[in-house]
Parts: C-alpha cells; structure tokens; sequence
C-alpha cells in the first residue's frame, strides 16, 4: 500500500489519552498541518485557540456531552469573518475550517499522537457554551475541536472503503 | 520536518494537467482515503460519483465558472441521507463530506496526481448544474468536486501557518 494511504487510514478517533502534556512544538505542528489546508480563494477565515489548561479542558468536559475523554489539550478551531481574505468565505467557511481540521487529525498519528473531532457548529448549545468557555467574541463561531494527547488505546489503521457507494460516469 | 508534515504541505491546488487518463487503481486509491475520514457518529453519508467521460467532464468545465481546468477526471461527493447510517448525519454531512474530501486532495501527490477542490454546496446554481449533469436524485445533494489528474503545473510543498492566528488557552 502507499505511504499515503497508511498515514490516512492511520487516522482513527482516540477517546482514551495518557496522563501526560502535549509539548507544545507538537501542539504548533498541528497548527501548521491545519493552516496549509484549503480554503475557498485562499480566504483562511480561521483562528484557533490552543487550550492546555486543565480547568479549561475540565471544563469543556464536563458540558459536551460528545467531549468527556481525559485528552490533556485541545485545539479550538474559529471562523472569524473579520480576518478571512476572501469575502467568499461567508459561503464557504465550514468547508475550509473542516478542511483545517481533518489535516490536524491526520497530521496526528504521524507525530504520535491521538486525536478526535468533537463538533461544536452548527449545534446552538456547543456554539455559545464554546465561546463563552473560551471567551469568543460574539463574531467568532467556534465551529469544532481537535482534542489531542498521547494515545492510550490503539486502533488499527482502517479504510471503510465500500465498492456500493461507487457510481461510475453517472449516479 | 515530520514525513507527515511534507505530505500535508505537498497538497497544492493544481489547475493544469497532462492529456493522460488517470488509471482506474488509483482513483479507488482515491477514494480509499475519502472513505477512511471521519463522520459524526460514522454515519458515513457519502457516495461518489467518478468522472472520466471526456464528454461528461467538458460539461463540467463549460458550465462551472470555478472548474475550467483541463483535469481529466473528477471524483463528486455527494450527500446522501437515505444511506447514512446515523440521523445525525442530518446535522454533519457538509463536515463530513468535507474531510472525505480533503483527505482525497492530501492522497493525490503521494499517489503522483494532482488536485483540486470545485466547491458545489451550497451554490444553489451549482448544487442544480451538477446534479442535472450527474444524473442525482433530487435527494442526493451534491457537495464537492475534486478534479484530478497528471499535473503539469509545479508547486512548493507549504504551509501557510501565521502565529497571529493562535491564541493560547483563551481568546
């Protein structure tokens, strides 16, 4: 198999993380994995917030229900309208932020760690408890996290490939 | 830099392609790693239609104002609600179709390809075009195209990382 298939299929949700801080020049790989991701004319409408901080990440624990695993950091990925370069972004934003984000996840591995995607947008709790945790100006949408550690479960890399939701040439 | 990294910074968009059709292991190499990303609670709500009919592909280019490249095939994911697994998916599918997509655009240059993102969604204009050309059921909603092929077009791996856009612990 190409390398490049086994690092994509190497990217698994980790849910179990060991009791142990992300260095943060992993932490700020991540981030460069995520801003050479697309965006829709270039606009990059993201910011992020990095939370390290235990009462932080305590915190988001204990309100999203989809977001309880023990991971010891967490990247906060944003739309800021404000500083998208492209006034297509308004259209396009949840695409380039997913984007951002799903090169974080598969960047992960490769540095040896875990992650998992907690989505926040377009969920009206998550949105607001987010950018009230993390103290998000109302213009700023949180739209998912990346929580991260080193992982304390293993998964074996996988694809869910299947042959039925193929259409050649035409549906 | 991490092997991952540079192979996160390879995906660059590309416009212009080589007069070769692209073989048929590597777009189910493709759409391997499409079907390896993630999906809120793995409700897996996509289906793919793939594209070399050189007929089928110059409507495409004629009537997308953003898809007038020379690529010789196109993958499109698509959403489909009546095969997701999760009710949730109601909520996720444009994130979810998004990442299968990325992950897409990051195999291409581990598999010698080139690529580019032809967003759809939510461009009513385009969601109409493109299922009129592709033959979609009026519940299938088309979300994306990648266009792929040999490149003949060069690009530096990069990132495109800017420290002002990280924020550490708050806001």
């Amino acid at each position: 198999m190409s390398a490049i298939l086994e690092a994509i299929f190497r990217r698994r949700s980790i849910r179990k993380y060991e009791e142990k801080p992300v260095p943060k020049d992993l932490l700020l790989q991540l981030l460069q994995a995520a801003m050479a991701g697309p965006s829709a004319h270039n606009g990059r409408p993201w910011e992020f917030v990095v939370i390290t901080d235990e009462a932080t990440m305590a915190k988001l624990r204990s309100h999203l229900k989809y977001g309880k695993h023990n991971a010891p950091a967490a990247i906060a990925v944003c739309y800021n309208p404000a500083i998208a370069s492209s006034p297509s972004s308004k259209r396009w934003w949840v695409q380039d932020c997913a984007a951002a984000l799903e090169n974080m996840l598969i960047a992960a591995p490769g540095l040896g760690l875990g992650a998992v995607w907690i989505g926040i947008y377009p969920k009206a709790s998550s949105v607001k408890l987010v950018r009230r945790i993390l103290g998000l100006p109302p213009e700023v949408t949180p739209f998912g996290l990346v929580y991260t550690g080193f992982p304390a479960e293993e998964k074996p890399p996988r694809t869910q490939f299947e042959e039925s939701r193929v259409h050649w040439e035409h549906f």
